[in-house]
């Protein structure tokens, strides 16, 4: 254990790296908008909301840093919007720390309906089917407009054993990153590069050392979670968070699952953020630090117990399984908030968890435990 | 003004009348969990749960009292099962008084899928189709499992305009009264009487004559709101009111809006519930002091404005209209709760207000100015 301290912060960003055991990290983000005690996992609120939890309901359940998606936000209901109702913070009632992706992974989602050329990529609207480009600036000016603290660079996710579409993509993904840094222009936002580089270790270390070279204040790792197998994702990280430098804070876009959450910190993943947790609420499924409880199931018809005995969430304290099943079989919408507000905190939970065990110098073992008791 | 207090108190339950003005009250009723100050405006919970509101948002939004529908709770996940958990207070985390019908009511709208007899009622389940048989005692045995603090008389709610079937209606509600006065048992549940009687003045007359003879509590005055006027509502509110006794609650079923709010009270009554509130909220409409926004409508997408400048609820202290508005075209779940927050806390605020006016003597100058100002 040891500290080091980021010169790399730009303006109010500063991360301070409060300790390591082994590869995996506990440190301080500072940002405008508050402080990140990392490993953190940050709920997303695709189209400014967390769905069915309110902003304070976030907070009560100890939510720090909330990711928003550029891409959503941008075709509805419009970044000038957002600007013009005083930024994404006052927009949405979410007072702490904001990040925003770049769009980039949504336009790439599209398939059939967008194309890609050198500067950037035009997309149809899934709402509405009409004509969009963004490029690198236009992704970061909408950025820029929206205020989050934490924005990323436009990149490209590929199809992520493509090996030939891979280096091309990886071309105008570390192209479009270096128009972006040049873009970029609000000293309260913190740019961030994207790693991409599919599942192969060399275009990934190529990557690493170039977006690494032209100093970001933070780096994303994008294109996992996205069908590789869970060798080819350590393998990734254990080559990219080799190349990083030390002082930066590390984001894994769109991870995840318990499980993927101890195992990337372990190897020194600091920021995460993923839909899963309120995406299963509402397929009523319950998340929890030995497994997942299907809560439709007719053996929770007659149930007191909490989700969870060990768990201290609003969901816990106050309501039985039997309760739970009732909402779900009768369609209620609180069953949703209730369900995300559980969800949430457990992977909240679980990050503090892996942060203690870290600071305390057992985290391999807390590791362990936990892959031994989650099924 | 003057003071008056009950001599039919039972139990735990006492009710206090702090101030008259005019035939406007304002009361406290006590209750096993917690005081209510009258008048009051109970959120309806149909199945255990408001829609969209957790029970902590309920209290933050000023909620003191909360229904729940006995037909809904005795089909699913019945009232055993409720029992079983420790009681509905348990059961759906609310720790504040509840009220529950009787589950007259849901039974005579069933319409074609019931069938009533002097003993009661037999009707299919809109759940399932599956035959059930609610008799006074039945109504008695599942609201004593479900223990909310206030419970209602079995009754039958006619057609408003038929007087003959409305005559022999009323004889059974009547017969159906004194059985659920002997089925009782529960000391900690104060059993309530209900004045039906259609539109008919000497009807309403004989069955408050009647029903206050037996000497509940408290009475309910049902069949009301169902499709007759505004002034066949306020003629039978005031020949009902008139007969029933001073010192007990009276609870005007089913109402209502703002309008119906101040003018019931002004005639006397003290506790109200409806659905209203959280169902315009699910279709997207925002109720205030003043008339109604349909907050879908075009003028609001750019309105940096509260729904209502005038209010302190959670959503109007934290989010303009074009954020609802975005919520409701995104159709993301939040938008009904931050809707039903509101819509709650203005009819709560209402019921705050004209019983300060009471208190201050001024409800007739309160009444008119915001008749003159509601549209």
């Amino acid at each position: 254990m040891f500290l080091l301290e980021s010169h790399l912060s730009a303006g109010p960003f500063h991360f301070k790296l409060a300790a390591h055991d082994g590869r995996a990290r506990a440190g301080i983000f500072h940002t405008p908008h508050g402080d990140l005690l990392t490993p953190v996992f940050a709920p997303v609120g695709t189209q400014g909301t967390v769905k069915g939890v309110t902003p304070a309901q976030l907070s009560e359940l100890g939510a720090s840093l909330v990711l928003a998606n550029t891409y959503h936000l941008y075709l509805r209901p419009g970044e000038k919007r957002v600007s013009d109702m005083g930024g994404l913070h006052r927009f949405m009632g979410w007072q702490g720390p904001i990040l925003t992706d770049s769009g980039g992974f949504q336009v790439f989602s599209l398939a059939d309906m967008r194309k890609v050329d050198e500067e950037g990529a035009t997309f149809k609207s899934h709402i509405d089917g009409s004509l969009h480009r963004i490029t690198p600036t236009k992704a970061i000016q909408i950025q820029e407009d929206l205020g989050a603290d934490i924005i990323m660079t436009f990149d490209e996710c590929a199809p992520p054993y493509d090996r030939s579409y891979t280096e091309s993509a990886l071309r105008r993904t570390q192209a479009w990153a270096e128009s972006c840094l040049s873009a970029h222009t609000r000293t309260d936002q913190a740019l961030f590069g994207i790693v991409q580089g599919g599942v192969f270790p060399d275009l990934r270390e190529r990557a690493a050392k170039w977006i690494s070279a032209l100093g970001f204040p933070g780096y994303a790792i994008g294109g996992l979670s996205v069908g590789e197998t869970k060798h080819e994702m350590n393998s990734m990280l254990e080559v990219v968070n080799s190349i990083l430098p030390e002082d930066c804070p590390r984001y894994l876009m769109g991870v995840g699952s318990p499980e993927d959450l101890v195992n990337a910190i372990g190897l020194g993943v600091d920021i995460f953020d993923c839909v899963l947790p309120t995406r299963l609420a509402r397929h009523q499924e319950a998340m929890t630090l030995t497994g997942r409880l299907k809560l439709m199931n007719a053996i929770f018809a007659n149930d007191p117990r909490p989700i969870d005995e060990s768990c201290t969430c609003y969901t816990c304290q106050t309501f039985t399984r039997t309760y739970l099943r009732h909402l779900i079989i009768a369609r209620e919408m609180l069953a949703g908030t209730l369900l995300s507000i559980h969800n949430l905190f457990t992977l909240i939970r679980l990050t503090g968890m892996a942060r203690q065990a870290v600071i305390e110098g057992r985290f391999s073992d807390f590791a362990l435990r936990f892959k031994e008791s989650y099924t």
